[in-house]
């Protein structure tokens, strides 16, 4: 096992709720690799305890005392770090390729969700998160939060519409990876986890071949993400 | 070299202009197997040119007797029937999470460009298939062609945003597979050619990444892509 991890992850304020969507990659990540790392609890506005990672967001992994920021970044060093643990891209041709899938979970899949559950987070942030989370994402969307998830059926539709690349290939394979998962499916999971930490909203039909491949996640490495404390799980 | 290879192309009035979008996928796959084929134009309505494939769109590539049809099939067989050849995936892994940046390139791209481009399409096709396509189009889209493109300027702009993905990992590296370009790229530059084909109107700023990446596979295998009859070649 490798010295020694530790794993600053976005919290509620319950602290056992672990919302981010980045965090939630990179927590995938490291269980596909089977590495252990003490998560610590973070909120928004805890900027100091992660200044020296040289910038204000998590997931932050400090690793043998090296510190990683941005869950790309993380994955990149915990494939390049630790090469004989399972593989978390399937070989180097498939790494830039996979980042197409974060970068389309990141600009397409996170603001989608957004738009239908992003007045849940206002209702399980920490007391003193709350003014920083407003304020942050009002002047972001340049609405209030409110406005934001307003007419929650369309903004299901879109994101239904939005999820299209996706739906197509699960018709093909159960996994973006194909036959089992990869980073490319935590990538796009991430987003998926933080609905649900934070919202009891349900974002998909039944019958969505999403719908079945977010459940082959969730019982991923022993159910990591089904047993997680959740707005779903109680 | 393989026996013999026929792909059939969607042709516009003019044989020579090709310009269908999943074609060019084919093309760019085949170049960069080396494999040279017989290219016969094919139009929207030569159903029957076509029947022995058992549907009735192009690509069709026949392979020494065996018809394959579906550019994505077409990668696949190519791959598999040319072991040793340039690898379209490069490797196992990599297949399955390009399929993804074809069903996004399928699934957003096209349509973002169709909503600029689909008029110019009705001025370059064949006489015979102006009827077919105006209909199966105005059927498909609820509305007439001239509307489907009207407003250009917010037409433009939705195409930009539906980039994101693509210009994001541009700016990491030169290309979706990395330092050099693989069938993930052919996925999206297809659509790019597409409009290339058909229309004079330029759809990317001169310092998008994405237009930087365009202009890469324009001049990948000595300018084929750039060379080909088109609307911007003349």
């Amino acid at each position: 096992m490798p010295a020694s991890l530790t794993l600053y992850e976005l919290a509620g304020a319950d602290p056992e709720l672990r919302f981010s969507p980045h965090c939630w990659k990179t927590r995938m990540a490291l269980a596909h690799k089977g590495i252990e790392a003490e998560r610590r609890p973070w909120r928004f506005t805890d900027k100091e305890d992660i200044a020296f990672s040289g910038q204000g967001l998590v997931p932050v992994l400090v690793d043998d005392g090296e510190a990683v920021s941005d869950s790309w970044r993380i994955a990149e060093h915990l494939e390049s770090r630790y090469p004989d643990r399972p593989s978390l891209f399937g070989g180097e041709a498939a790494q830039p390729v996979s980042r197409f899938v974060n970068s389309w979970a990141d600009s397409v899949l996170v603001p989608a969700i957004s738009r239908v559950i992003l007045i849940d987070i206002d209702g399980i942030i920490h007391e003193k998160d709350r003014d920083y989370f407003r304020s942050s994402r009002e002047q972001r969307y340049g609405m209030r939060l409110e406005e934001v998830v307003s007419d929650r059926e369309a903004r299901l539709a879109e994101l239904g519409r939005a999820l299209a690349p996706l739906r197509t290939i699960l018709r093909h394979q159960p996994f973006i990876a194909g036959n089992s998962p990869l980073y490319a499916d935590y990538c796009a999971f991430g987003p998926f986890m933080w609905a649900r930490c934070v919202s009891t909203t349900e974002l998909l039909a039944p019958d969505d071949p999403v719908f079945a491949w977010r459940e082959r996640l969730l019982d991923a490495f022993e159910g990591l993400a089904r047993s997680a404390q959740s707005a779903q799980a109680g």
